[in-house]
């Protein structure tokens, strides 16, 4: 009944087969020492692909955009000033978040397709609390400079959207200031969605809020059961349900990753990306987002003149079963998303990709 | 590297085998047409097994405990009065989770293994905005009776628990005048966990916060994508990437249900429990919830004296790959929960369940 397809939107991607294999595992309770001990080593590798020695590094039990909700309802005390970068949909996002939060948002505003402006990022407010920024963002395919804007900080909290860069791009949340990171599964870590790697540093979690807003997401419950409990051997506390068999996945997915080698699993992405690029430009089309700053694992080109985004990617789906996807916002109509990642980022993907959207543009 | 358990626990359960099998098959993009189908039809079964005909019936993208945080979250009026009925852990957690949406909590206390005492909750305050019960109380397995509760809510919305219930006991949501309800998909659904079942009528929508604090479980913006976008066939907004494997998984392990028949599936678990019961009593063990109010799928049982609780509980694991689970809260080393719930509530589950005991009890 369900036809296979070719992943290559925004997200999520196809995931890597060993993900896939665990998930039909032998289901574990969220007790079962074996379950915890998969837990435990979860943490651990996803402390390797954040770049960062938190022992508060955990996934949380629902999708990346439950990831920016935790960031912000743990740290934003009522009043605090927040700065937003906002170069795109999910920085606009952060703002909605952060201001149900009960902060005071100074939303520094760029052109969409543009990195973050590093210097008016640092110079929107003398003291904020929370600098907050999206490292890769999804709805214009621009990667912008995390460790320029930790190097800058000051003594407010950097609070980083990672969702589209880790596991695909270079990412390392210590050695750039990130006090408070969260991500997603769907994406370069080949994962079907459904989790949100998280991490925070000591500094942000001293700040924290001591009764958050959220108790779902509230990381001074949940240390008890996962992240810290892991480090530091406590005994396990129950807070919620942990989805078992997605933990599972994300563990043989990250397995995966570290397997192959975290700098070789950029390097592949990075290759694909630039491949695809130069291929897109080759056939005359124009790449979206600024020269520079693009992501290899995820390629924003413009609608050519007088074609039909949609029936494109209608039939780009039912002739080659490929998925792309649409522009984000007011871009909806003008801009496709191409993502290569996970097992997605390699030459057949790309070849296939190119050849596909060179044969449905010759019939359009 | 796995080994195979008999989830006899309370939760999770053992998946239905086509539950498991979906979670296996190609993953579908969240916005893609295949998909959508499969989510409205994941609602509509959502529907059936809910026993509402809510326009806004849907699975949200986080484990049951996110179901609770969202039937408070967007209901909850700062100041409200929310009356609560408290008669275990979970009760317990209702009034954490209303007090931090703003609620002023009434709660009304009872012995844990006791239903319900439904005049005290009906009177505990003239005028409530919410009345909150658990329908199945996990900490104990007691059930108690939300039909009355219905009946006499007058003006107040009725929210209720059904994480225990759905899909193994008798739950009529409509009839019985519930306005919000959630759920869990790892009990008797027979899914892994990850995903809440949820349920809001008109006249708890229409009160509902226009803005709450948490954007991920803004039913309002949910709505655009999933729910009612289903019934109205409007345009699908995008919200946040599903978790399509996990949809996947519960469309399946509803649609195994359904074809069974709601119905026989209640027998089946009722039948399952009488005999866990019969059998652990003919055993001359104690059960711990009140007579009269014992919910089938999942049974608690006193450990008796001078037994070790956790020593038995990690024999059973490790000698025969059965989990049940420990009391929870002040019973957590003197009760034993025994779930027999979706695919383990079958004869052959309930003899094994009652040999293995006997057999760890008598080298105990």
């Amino acid at each position: 009944m369900i036809r296979e397809r070719h992943l290559f939107g925004p997200g999520p991607t196809n995931p890597y087969a060993e993900a896939t294999r665990a998930l039909a595992d032998p289901l574990l309770g969220h007790l079962d020492p074996e379950f915890l001990r998969i837990m435990d080593e979860t943490c651990d590798r996803l402390r390797t692909v954040w770049g960062t020695a938190n022992a508060r590094t955990l996934p949380l039990s629902a999708t990346g955009s439950a990831g920016m909700e935790a960031a912000f309802v743990n740290t934003v005390h009522p009043g605090d000033v927040v700065v937003v970068a906002v170069n795109g949909l999910f920085g606009q996002r952060m703002t909605d978040v952060a201001a149900r939060c009960g902060a005071e948002v100074v939303a520094v505003e760029h052109d969409w397709g543009q990195p973050v402006d590093v210097d008016r990022v640092l110079s929107a407010h003398p003291s904020p609390a929370i600098i907050a920024a999206v490292h890769a963002e999804t709805s214009t395919g621009v990667r912008s400079d995390i460790a320029a804007l930790g190097a800058g900080k000051g003594d407010a909290l950097l609070l980083v959207d990672a969702v589209t860069s880790i596991g695909g791009i270079e990412l390392c949340a210590d050695d750039w200031g990130v006090d408070i990171g969260y991500a997603g599964t769907q994406k370069c870590l080949g994962v079907a969605p459904g989790l949100a790697p998280f991490t925070i540093g000591d500094r942000a979690f001293e700040r924290r809020v001591e009764k958050p807003r959220s108790w779902y997401l509230d990381l001074g419950m949940l240390g008890g059961y996962v992240g810290e409990a892991g480090v530091t051997g406590a005994q396990r506390t129950y807070h919620h349900t942990a989805p078992t068999a997605m933990v599972a996945s994300l563990h043989a997915g990250l397995g995966r990753i570290l397997e192959e080698g975290l700098e070789a699993v950029w390097a592949r992405h990075q290759a694909a990306g630039d491949a695809l690029q130069a291929g897109l430009q080759e056939m005359g089309l124009e790449l979206f987002a600024a020269d520079g700053h693009r992501l290899p694992d995820l390629t924003t080109v413009k609608v050519p003149d007088g074609v039909d985004s949609a029936a494109v990617r209608k039939e780009l789906l039912e002739r080659h079963g490929i998925e792309i996807g649409a522009g984000a916002g007011p871009y909806a109509s003008s801009v496709w998303r191409i993502g290569l990642m996970g097992p997605n980022a390699r030459p057949d993907a790309v070849l296939l990709a190119l050849a596909a959207l060179e044969d449905v543009l010759g019939r359009a």
